[in-house]
């Protein structure tokens, strides 16, 4: 039997910043190669990953999970009641970057793989992934894992990520898609002159508070069966301009769009480009857009995998998960193109917060609905 | 006689970027010492003025003329075809920084001032005050000129101030007030948070996009009969959040108004302060206003004044000119809390511009207009 509490903890304290590997990715491949998984680092530009596999390459049945052992830095040290690398363990909770997000979901599923295979062997093959950058820029992360797998003939027919994924209570919700992410960055260029002769000048300013007056007033979507309505947040506006009697040249917005599976990146950024265009014939002032699609929305659809998995949630927490497609971007966004994949792992509550902190038991407790949702599909 | 266009080559030869005195106002004093008029330089906090005074002090009527010397920078002083402090003389145009904003000027009146006073001496007397800082602050250039008359008895019963007037030709234009102009910094404090969660963060962008919206669509006024209508230019909109994936927690703009005289600085204030209350209680983001008026709207009633300068115009330059108050500001705003005053001048079309020129004629033709002036005013 693993101790996934005490797995937690002894990852806890293996500095893992990203892109460090800190330790975490050796104690997981030690343990593992003891527990008889086939384990190799498959590490790319530097930053460091982990396959493992109990069973045979290319069985009928495989049943994968995915995490990273990587924390975003802690922030102010003074700040936390106990060191964030201490692992340290006080009246059932234990303490710690990485506590929640998600160290403790990493530590619940390689101990229910372990003691899965170990009390009933199945027939079939059980891979875990774990990343050490799912935090930074994860070029080199999962995307560097399932190319391995594709490369070397490996395969998960369905994929649980161990990410938090409750807001408040254990139970409540489980992630079987995702919307999109792309963020466009748009420059108006008009033409420059004096805030007394604005006849002849060209406002980029005037032009780029209608065409964002107009895209925060025209949503491009009200939503889906699994989606929220696709949502718009300007996260920057910038021009620079020192002088109060000046109307300035160019200016520059920055949008970032959740997308639901009604759009692509490329018909989102052909939906903006159209509005600036009729924005540009309107004022005169230029408006180009540059686009960055993070990652296309995606929907597992229910059915017999997602009912699996909601169905020993609902067992172990005598919770009904919702089927979520809520928040921000995980790994799921590159395991989806492989296999169904959903979402389920702790409480999200102090994420990336001072003081980030879980419940002994609700690490055991996660442990234990992994371990039962292997033996659910190996049945 | 004095050669105004003689005058004015001298002028620009002097290196008089603000706030450098650079042996103008030395070459004015000496010129009008000589003259018989008695000078005096009103120096404050080392910007160099200069007042003087032809006929007696208190005298019953008493006609004044207002300049500058000071000018914007050159720039790239390779781009200029000839160096911009050579003052040369080519094929009827003299070419230099200042040679229509406004060194022409001041010469042209200086010239009509001395040959006025010397072929037709009136009853009364002839102010000429000269500033070397009116494209900088401007703190310590008009206003103390205006500041010593007051506190050593002088007076000026009408004003011309001789900045370029005519946007393109001889006699188009004189301007008899001006707009009033305020600036208005717009800061938005929301609530920090995610791109992907925004119900748990306030978008102070969004907040700052809607109050713009609504102050381009729904401008203060309409125009009156010598003003146009109000006008709002954002200047700037500053933000500074590198990552798209945040919402930010605050947002600046600047915007500047030219106001009629419907309003006062501080009415405008009033107004933008109620509209940013209203988009404050709509989305929970608060929205403060610092405010610099930088001039109040006025206006010089058109009467006598107006209609002999008018008139001299006219019969000058076979145009009528039009009563504007178009345009940016000058030390007319300090002027007019002492008499009625009126801007005319030469043809403004190559202010702050490389390769600033002006023909020698258009000299003459300003000096001839300034001299039929104090003519007919003295009659």
């Amino acid at each position: 039997m693993i101790d996934a509490a005490d797995l937690t903890a002894r990852l806890i304290r293996c500095p893992s910043v990203t892109p460090t590997e800190g330790g975490a990715l050796v104690l997981l491949g030690d343990l593992l190669t003891d527990a008889g998984f086939e384990v190799h680092r498959v590490d790319r530009n530097g930053t460091p990953n982990l396959f493992a596999r109990w069973g045979a390459k290319g069985a009928a049945r495989t049943f994968g999970f995915n995490g990273h052992t990587d924390v975003v830095p802690p922030g102010d040290l003074g700040s936390w009641t106990h060191p964030p690398f201490s692992g340290h363990v006080e009246d059932g909770v234990i303490w710690g970057r990485g506590a929640t997000d998600m160290k403790s979901g990493v530590a619940a599923f390689v101990a229910a793989a372990i003691d899965f295979v170990h009390q009933a062997p199945p027939d079939g093959a059980v891979i875990l992934t774990v990343t050490g950058d799912e935090e930074g820029t994860s070029r080199d992360g999962t995307i560097a894992l399932l190319d391995w797998m594709r490369d070397n003939g490996e395969r998960m027919d369905v994929c649980i990520v161990g990410e938090p994924s409750n807001p408040e209570i254990m139970g409540e919700m489980m992630k079987i898609g995702r919307r999109g992410s792309a963020t466009f960055t748009i420059t108006a260029r008009g033409v420059q002159g004096h805030a007394a002769y604005p006849h002849k000048a060209r406002n980029p300013l005037h032009a780029l508070t209608a065409y964002l007056n107009d895209l925060i007033a025209a949503p491009l979507d009200q939503g889906t069966d699994h989606f929220d309505p696709t949502g718009l947040q300007i996260t920057s506006i910038d021009c620079g301009n020192p002088a109060s009697n000046v109307i300035p040249e160019t200016a520059r917005a920055v949008v970032n769009i959740r997308f639901t599976d009604l759009h692509t990146g490329a018909s989102v950024q052909a939906d903006l480009t159209a509005r600036a265009d009729r924005v540009a014939q309107a004022t005169g002032v230029a408006l180009s857009i540059d686009t960055h699609i993070s990652g296309e929305a995606f929907l597992t659809q229910p059915g017999p995998f997602v009912d699996l998995v909601r169905s020993v949630v609902t067992q172990e927490t005598n919770r009904q998960p919702v089927l979520s497609t809520t928040g921000g971007t995980s790994d799921a966004r590159f395991i989806k193109d492989h296999c169904p994949v959903v979402e389920f792992g702790l409480v999200g509550a102090y994420m990336h917060q001072v003081d980030e902190r879980v419940p002994v038991a609700q690490v055991h407790q996660l442990k234990t609905i992994y371990q039962r949702i292997l033996e659910k599909y190996f049945e």
